[in-house]
This record gives structure tokens, sequence and C-alpha cells, in this order.
């Protein structure tokens, strides 16, 4: 794909998508597979979860941009009896005086996720790029189009000097044209 | 990792791998997961493997840069019983008059390998990008280091219209510090 910016990549991403994910546990050399429906919506700039997201972390609600909710619910072949069920708000704030990089909000949602801040940036063949710097971890993301109706997501998850990696996956998502 | 040339690209390949590859067969939702060990060998330009390669795509074998032979041998939890493995010699051309871009050639090998010609550029982040059409289909894989013991790859094999992609795989490829 071509270059985007993240207003453009926000609404390729709007929508429900089909997902196969793999995870490689690499120390265990274990595979998990993981089947999911991920909901992508689109969010009013107005809304009081972006609103109190930005003054959470003391930025004006009106440098966001495209803000979406997340929703997402599958199973993993790991650990059969367990739904893996989770939703969170995330609202991108770009970078005033560098083209093509932000800062991303993820508020705490439900379910797994916590409350995050990472650093985006959009590569020159329509690759967007996040890291997130945890406490004890740091996550690298990279998700880009092969087709408007399908998209790869490549996460790594890294010990928090960001040296060693514990967890490489990888998703395929097929938007699900049905609607259901 | 940062950008690098075709050179080091392939000095940073050179080794063995434990490769733990997933590929997702999109139609039919299915999840194949592959644990194979990868061998990358640097040749010598005037290995008379290279020599024959470049004179069979009328190259002049000066132009050729880091040949090297790519030997795997793995198992898919798709089907035990057969053991994948072959090998095949590949050759870089770079292209005299644009930075980072070239050919990639390669040799018939043994098993299931065809000899094909691709096009590849290596993008400002340092990922190795391969474009490949066949008769009936075309490949696009991307290869990248999350730092020198660990590469990743991508692959994906398209319709030959290049629209629909028919598999999606990640490889999670591990440096065998052992030798063994």
């Amino acid at each position: 794909m071509k270059q985007m910016d993240i207003v453009q990549f926000v609404e390729h991403s709007i929508g429900r998508w089909r997902s196969q994910r793999s995870a490689h546990h690499l120390a265990f050399r274990h595979f998990e597979n993981v089947e999911s429906v991920v909901d992508i919506v689109a969010l009013s700039p107005d809304d009081s979860t972006v609103i109190d997201l930005c003054k959470s972390n003391n930025i004006n609600p009106a440098q966001s941009v495209s803000p979406f909710r997340m929703t997402w619910e599958g199973q993993s072949d790991w650990d059969e009896k367990s739904e893996l069920k989770g939703s969170c708000v995330l609202v991108p704030i770009p970078d005033p005086t560098v083209p093509n990089r932000g800062k991303l909000l993820r508020d705490q949602g439900y379910a797994e996720t916590i409350a995050a801040v990472g650093d985006y940036h959009l590569t020159e063949d329509g690759t967007f790029v996040l890291l997130t710097t945890y406490d004890r971890a740091a996550a690298e993301e990279k998700i880009w189009f092969a087709n408007p109706n399908l998209r790869f997501r490549v996460s790594l998850i890294k010990t928090s000097g960001g040296s060693g990696v514990v967890t490489a996956s990888f998703a395929s998502e097929i938007r699900s044209l049905s609607g259901n």
C-alpha cells in the first residue's frame, strides 16, 4: 500500500474483522492459535471517554484525531475454556511538528488491557508502527493492509530493556462483509 | 533496525536459524504450524552454481553480490509424515541505478522450489521486501531483524493478479548459537 496518514489509516481500519492470530512463545517454542472477531468503531471527538482520556494525559482534546473503540472476542487453542474478550478506546494525537508521527492514548478498558501511551509512526509503505513501553515490558506493533479488506498485524512483546523478544505474534484480519 | 544494504542484510542472515512458522490458509481459516532448521551459507561469486544461474538469466556474473545457499529441513503439524526439506541458491543483482533495489535470482534447487527471479528492495527501516511473480501466482516476502539473533519473515502467496491473498505466513527465526 502507499503512504497514508493517521486519518486514512483509521478510516481503513473501521469495521468488523475476522482475525486468525498465531503467537510464537519463543523460549518454549510454543505455538498458540487464536480466532477472534475484532470490531473497530469510530468515536466522536466529543465523546466523553475521549475527552477524559486526553485530560488524564494532560493533552488538549482539540489535538485528538480519529478516535476509535476496539472490541474483541475470541478463543485460543491454548486454553479453550478461557474466552478472550476486551474493549478499549484509542486516541491518536499527531505530533504537530513531524508528519505521520504522534502519540496513541489508550484507556484501561475492561479485561486485560491497561492504560498506556504509545508512540506511533507511519512508514513510507503505509505500515503503522506503534511502540509502547510499560514498567516491565515493551510492545512493538506493525499493522499494514494487503488490500482494503485484508490487514496484517505483527506484535512483539519485549523485555523492558527492549532487546529480548518474549512473544511474537502475527494476525491475518479479513473484513467481515456480511456484517455479522 | 536501521537501513541496511543488501551486503549487510545477507551478512546478518548467514548462520543456522531455528524457525517457528505459522501459515494462515485464509479461505479455510486453517492454521498450520511448522518447525524447521534453516541454514544460510555464503557462496563465493566464483561458485559454478552462481555463475551458471547468472548466465541462464543473461546476467553478467560480475554484477552479482553476496550470493548464498539456503537449506531447510522441517516438520509441519498438518501432515506429520511429510518432511519439508529443500535447498536453493540465491543471487542478488543490485540495480546499478537505484540504491537498495535489485533482482534476486533463485535456482531450481531440489524439492519443491522452482527457478525464479524476484524484485527486492530494502526499506528505510531495514526490511527486505521481495516480490516474485510466477505463472499462476505471486509471492511477497518481508524479512526484518528484531536484533542480530532474531529475524522475522512474513510471506504472502497471492493469486496471479496479486489482489487475493491465499496464504499468509509468519516465521520467527532464532539464531542457533550452539551450531547444531
